[in-house]
Formats: structure tokens, C-alpha cells, sequence
């Protein structure tokens, strides 16, 4: 049988933007200035974030609100639309909570999203965020060879580079210089028609024809 | 956290119609009309098959066009539209072969479907299947609950019974006669309409709000 793939994206800044700086930009508070660049430690992050909102009156609607106004990044449902009717199994791997990106994953079809939850209290204000499972994106990647598929993943960040090792073909996806730096093995691509280009390739598909992104 | 779901779907029977019995009704082929019912041996029953398209030069292109002519059944692509919001988890999982049902997925959006494939051979006929993994309905189940994830399964056929017990709950969508005296332990529905209130009751989820199915 010809190999059957599974095509595994990340989010947020492959798919999507960043739904916290888009929150940070539209409350202007300073304290969501600080990002896994700042803080590597993401269990503090969040309630970094989770303590700020509460302080200043951002509500888990209000979040949600944000997002909605957020559109995918040019030629992310391009690439989608392209590739479902070759691939039917589109997988967005994710460490972001459904409870606010919801919007967004609505804006990208109906593709199959594994990410994680947020708990929210009577007032409406995030709780605490919960991790469904721990390294979730390399333990799906390698549950999908398990059925005997074929993985292609594409990465932007040191969140992704797990799953990346772990499919059969990794590839960053506009990645910050020192992701690059540190990981040289890697096939890189810069937009969307790119990726479809390269996808094409690696799937064996006809080469796709596309208008700019 | 709250319980995250993935919801899988058979396809024919529950989604679409029955696409061998589609081409038998448009080629009028007798051989056709053999099906799991009176042939148990799925291995045997495709290789009958494959052998009466190639001696009627029904090719996979012809078996494409019929399957391009089908709908979903009534409500299937409202059931998809209405679950999608609240849980971006829709994984179709069904024994056909993507090389002739694509067009059917194309139709029910861009849901991720675990299938199988056939071999063509240079003359365009199918040569022979190729299961990508035995029993892959349960054991696609068990890799989901792995990844922490709670599990509701709807099917209408012997060949989903594994799935349906693999499942946190098991739903049976119109089922034959005998499946539904084999199988009392698991609740049925006659459509797509019960379908939706039966799955907002298990996911915890607003009443669904419908016109007819």
C-alpha cells in the first residue's frame, strides 16, 4: 500500500497568530509583555497571566472576544483546503485551551484539534489551566505510527521540536533565529505556498498550483 | 479538568450510504448485490468485487464518479456542524478506501477519517485491498483514550461492535435487525436528530436546537 499520511501542524504561529499578544496589544497591560521567550517555565507563565487578568478585570469572555477578532495567517486555509481532498487527516497538535482558541479553530474548517483546557471560576475568571497530558504533541505523533500512518509535523518552536523529532519528517515553519540556529536538521519554509510546495514532495503530490500565499 | 471527547463516526450507514450498493443500483451488476451479509469473509467479498469490475470494465474513475454522485444522509453534515464548536475532536473511522470515498469525505468538511486503500494497476482497475491495520476502528479508540482523551463511538454494524466497546460510551445509529438483538447494551438511535440530543446529554453540551433532522 502507498503510505498513508497524517499531517500534524502546531497553532499558533503557523496557523494562527499568538492569541496572547493579540490580548496584550488590544488591554495594553505590560505584564502580558512576558512570554516563553521571558519565562521558560509555562506552568509559571500562565498564572503569571491567569493572576494578571484576574487583577485587572479580563474575564474569560473577554479573551474569547479577542480571539474572535483574530484571523489564520495568510495561506493557512489555503494550505488546509489544498491538502484535505489528498490527506484526509489533518491534525492540529497544540499546547493552547479550547475554552478561548475555539474561534480560531472554527476559521481553519473542521480539522481534528488536540489541545488543552482552562478550568474557570463562578465569576468567569480563569482558574488555573490543566494540561490533558503532559509532551501531548510528540505522544500523539507517535500514537499516529502506532495505527500505522505516516507523520509529517511542522513546528515553529521549542514546544514543537519533540514532535518534530518524532514524526517521520519534521519541518519548521518561520522559526525564531535561535530555533534555527539549534536545529539545523530541519527543512525550513518561510510562508504558506512554500509549505504546500515542500508537503507536495514529501507526500508525493501533484505539485500545487497557487496565487502568492 | 472537564472530561475533553473525541467523537468517532463510522461513515456508510451512519454518514453516507453504502457506497458498493450505490454502483451495483447505477451498474446493475448481480454480482454486486453480494454483500458482509452473505459473504462474513470482508477479504473474500472485496476480492469478489474486484474481480467483477474487472470483467465488466468497471474501472476506480467509474467508481469515483458514482461515489461523487452521493450525499450524506439527511442531517449527518448538520450533526458535524452543530458537535464541531464544542468539541474539535471529529474523527471518522471506517473500513473503506479513501482512493473512491474522498468525495464523500469532501462532503462532510474537513473531518479527519482513519480508512484504508486500494492498489490500482496501470490500467486504472483495482487490483487488490490493503488494510492499513487490522481491526484499526478499536485500536484507533484505545490510542485516543491513551492520549487522554474520553471516547464516544457511534456505528450501525458488526464490524463497529469492537469500537463500540473499546468506546467510553457506544452508540448504535440504525442498526440491522440482528445487531440490535446481538447488542442490547448499547442505546440506538433511528437519526441524526436523536443522534445530536443523545450526544449533548453525553458530553454535557446545550440541548441542540434543530429543525426536522
Amino acid at each position: 500500500m502507498a503510505d498513508m499520511w497524517c499531517v500534524c501542524f502546531d497553532c499558533e504561529g503557523v496557523l494562527v497568530g499568538e492569541a496572547w499578544l493579540e490580548l496584550q496589544k488590544k488591554t495594553g497591560l505590560e505584564g502580558l509583555k512576558l512570554t516563553t521567550k521571558d519565562e521558560p517555565d509555562y506552568d509559571k507563565l500562565m498564572m503569571h497571566r491567569i493572576k494578571i487578568l484576574r487583577e485587572n478585570g479580563v474575564k474569560l469572555d473577554d479573551m474569547k472576544q479577542v480571539v474572535e477578532t483574530m484571523e489564520p495567517l495568510e495561506g493557512a486555509v489555503e494550505t488546509i483546503s489544498w491538502l484535505y481532498p489528498y490527506c484526509p487527516r489533518i491534525i492540529i497538535l497544540t499546547d493552547t485551551f479550547q475554552n478561548y482558541a475555539q474561534p480560531l479553530f472554527n476559521k481553519l474548517g473542521q480539522c481534528t484539534v488536540f489541545c488543552h483546557a482552562v478550568a474557570v471560576d463562578s465569576d468567569g475568571y480563569i482558574e488555573k489551566h490543566v494540561l490533558r497530558l503532559k509532551d501531548q504533541k510528540r505522544k500523539s505523533v507517535e500514537a499516529l505510527k502506532g495505527l500505522n500512518f505516516k507523520t509529517v509535523a511542522i513546528g515553529d518552536s521549542y514546544n514543537d521540536i519533540s514532535m518534530l523529532k518524532a514524526a517521520d519528517k519534521g519541518i519548521l515553519f518561520r522559526p525564531g533565529q535561535k530555533v534555527l540556529e539549534d536545529f539545523p536538521e530541519f527543512p525550513v519554509v518561510w510562508d504558506h505556498a512554500a509549505l504546500r510546495e515542500l508537503l507536495a514532495e514529501i507526500m508525493n503530490l501533484p505539485k500545487p498550483v497557487t496565487n502568492g500565499q
